[in-house]
Parts: structure tokens; C-alpha cells; sequence
């Protein structure tokens, strides 16, 4: 539905507010600046999405905590990371009708942000920031809970842990297992920095840092599955 | 306050957790669970922790949101990292008097875990997810804003970008000024991995990988930070 103003049919964001959130905002503002890009005004949506961000990540992690009582904290950690990656916010927002709602200046426009998983996610964050200001964390949960009630039934298991990936990977493809070595620590003994290098045979390697030795590992498994294509 | 039970003066843990939270709570279970380390029984603290690191965010984020109202979003995430660090939590915890509470196997005693950041650290995230579930946003918001006041006031100016810092530093010390080169570049379009290498002259380097060009060089530039000291 769109109202005809100064000749251009422009869409009906007070509408459209009203059915996504199931009520019409207290104050309009912070719901206009969330759909803004920095592009557009310096009142843009980067400080909601910064609140945005920890509210999905608190909604999404007591819901977790719930669905899935006797599951451990990684497994509950990768299923969380999985949710709220950029690329699932901004199918979030696609499936609401975010898009014609947003405000991008003209270069960004030209770029083609209004497709941008990145932009599209940042707003999706910056939205859930805006309700949260507005009607606080049980109507935020609804809201979210709702909005993202496949995703969280996707998956009957846990994301697999990048470790296994690869070593799955390995099997099925007949190579070698994969061998993680340290190939370098730095930093004072309370703030260890472990680089380290993941290599299957001769196909493919791949160093990544983190703070304790299976972290680093860890992030060398996911770089090297990213570089296998996975 | 000390009861004596066969023949052993233990802590009086229910007057703890009143004095602490300003009231009884509805169930105790989870605050013992949220002091119990994984050395010492399967039901620990580490589910309640990945719940409690989500409130704790959530809540200090929206204040920082409030405080700091002029601030970018990057000067507020840097606040907020600075604010809840495993160190940061475990003194948080020290000062609240955990410490005698603690449910330790005896392997994580002899390895001085009552006095380890992580632990600690992971415990006072533990404890908050415990109270979030027993009393709710509001009650947690009070707490952890009483608990963190000093700290979020410490700092007038948020904490300086690493690329800042590192640059200071060199100045400072008479050297070149850093340099940054993306060393590798990896990933598919959509999910590209940089690796950037920082250096100043031919003083120190470091490496760190990163999803964005930006991201990888304030990672190498932390890192490099690390490695001088700071």
C-alpha cells in the first residue's frame, strides 16, 4: 500500500511498522534512523545496531538455552553463531519487506546496497535496537522468536565443530587427516597469542591466530574448510 | 558469617547471595550450578555462562548507549570490550567476595583456579545468567550496573582504536610510522579472509587475518601492540 505525495508514490513505513511489529512505535525516530545508511544522514543506523546486535544475541541465546536443555556450551555457541550471522539477518529482513524502506544516498544505491547482506543485516540488528528502545525485551522476544522460528528448527543437530568438519572432509574426499602444529607464540604469559597452521597432506594449509592453542586451531580448521569451498 | 556443618565451617552461601543480589532466590540450583567448575561436576557453569556473557552484553551495551550518547558505534564497541573481559569479570567477582564459593575438583585447586581470571571470570558470567533467569532484565540490569559502576566511569574517553594506538606508539618511540600490506586474500567473494602484515621499519611485525581488509589490520596492529608491551 503506498501514499501518493508530491506526485511520488512512496511506501507506507507507519503501515508497514505497525503489521512487522504488531504495533505502531511511541516514537517513529529511531525506527527511521535504523533503515538509514551512513550514506544517506550521519544520523544513520550504526549506534542501533551496536544495541541491536547484544539484544539478538541475548533473545537468541535464552531461547537456545531453553530448546536445547542438555546440549553443551559449544555446541549452543555454534548454533547461536549460525543464527545471527549477517547473511541470515538480511534474509530476515528481506522476508519482512525491509527493502523498500531503505534510506542509502546515492553512490551506496549505485553499489547496490539495497541487496547487500551486509547492509541488509546491519539494518535488521539497528531494527531489533529501534523495537527493543521502544517496547522492551519481552516484545522484542516475540518479535525475534517469531521472525526466526524456522531457522531455529532448521537444524535437528548442533553446526558441526570446524575440527570435525575437516575431518570429515578429509575422510570423504580419501586424503589425509588433517595435522595442526603451533607455529608460533607471542605475547606475555597472560595474553598468549598461538599462530597456528593446519595442513592436509600436501592438498591445501591454512594459519590462523587465536588467544589459547585450540582456538587458533579451531580458526584454522574453519579457514582452510572456507578455502576447500565449504 | 560461617554455620558449622560435621564438624566444617562452610561459607554461609544462601546470606551471600542475598547480601549480593538484594533478595533470596526463587531457586538456588542455578546459582550453585553457576559456581561450579567443570573439574568438579558435570552440572557447571558453562551453559549458564554462554547465557549470562549474552546478558552481561546486552545490559552494558545499552547502557554504554545511553551514557555516551555522541559516541560512534566503534568507540562504543571498544568500551564495551574493555568493559567485559575474562579480567575485568574476575575482579568483578573478587570484589563481590565469590572466591570462597567456588566448586572446585581438586586438580583445578592444586592449579590455583580460585584465583584465575578465567575461571573466575567465566563464574561472574555464570552468576549473572543464573540471576537473569531467576529475576529477570531488570533485576540483572541493577545489579551489574551497581557491580560495574567504577569501571564504566573510569575511562572518560573510550578506549583508542589498536591502529591509533600503534601509530602513538611509534611516534612516541621514534620509529617509522606502521605499515600495513594484505599479504593474502582468500574465500570465496562473498565470505573473502584477509591476512595483513603490520610492520614499523624493521623493528617487530605481526600478522592477523580478518574478514574485511580493516578488520585484519586492526587485528595485526593489536597484535603488534601485544608483542611491544602494551
Amino acid at each position: 500500500m503506498g501514499a501518493a505525495r508530491g506526485g511520488i508514490l512512496k511506501p507506507d513505513l507507519a503501515g508497514w511498522l505497525r503489521t512487522t511489529f504488531d504495533r505502531a512505535p511511541t516514537d517513529q525516530g529511531p525506527f527511521d534512523r535504523a533503515l538509514t545508511h551512513g550514506s544517506q544522514a550521519a544520523a544513520n543506523y550504526e549506534r542501533l545496531e551496536f544495541l541491536g546486535d547484544r539484544v539478538l544475541g541475548l533473545v537468541v541465546a535464552e531461547w537456545l538455552f531453553e530448546r536445547f536443555p542438555a546440549e553443551p556450551e559449544g555446541a549452543l555457541s555454534r548454533r547461536l553463531n549460525a543464527l545471527v550471522t549477517g547473511a541470515v539477518c538480511a534474509q530476515v529482513a528481506r522476508d519482512l519487506g525491509v527493502v523498500p524502506f531503505l534510506r542509502l544516498g546515492k553512490q551506496a544505491r549505485d553499489d547496490g546496497a539495497h541487496d547487500s547482506d551486509n547492509v541488509l543485516g546491519d539494518v535488521m540488528e539497528a531494527l531489533i535496537g529501534a523495537f527493543y528502545l521502544d517496547a522492551g525485551l519481552d516484545a522484542v522476544r516475540g518479535f525475534i522468536r517469531k521472525a526466526w522460528a524456522e531457522k531455529i528448527e532448521a537444524h535437528a543437530q548442533a553446526p558441526k565443530h570446524p575440527k570435525s568438519a575437516l575431518q570429515e572432509w578429509a575422510a570423504a574426499h580419501n586424503r589425509r587427516p588433517p595435522e595442526y602444529e603451533v607455529i608460533d607464540r607471542s605475547g606475555p604469559n597472560h595474553a598468549p597469542r598461538f599462530t597456528v597452521k593446519v595442513v592436509i597432506g600436501k592438498l591445501a594449509d591454512a594459519t590462523a591466530e587465536g588467544t589459547s592453542k585450540q582456538e587458533a586451531e579451531t580458526a584454522a580448521a574453519a579457514a582452510l574448510l572456507e578455502k576447500l569451498g565449504n
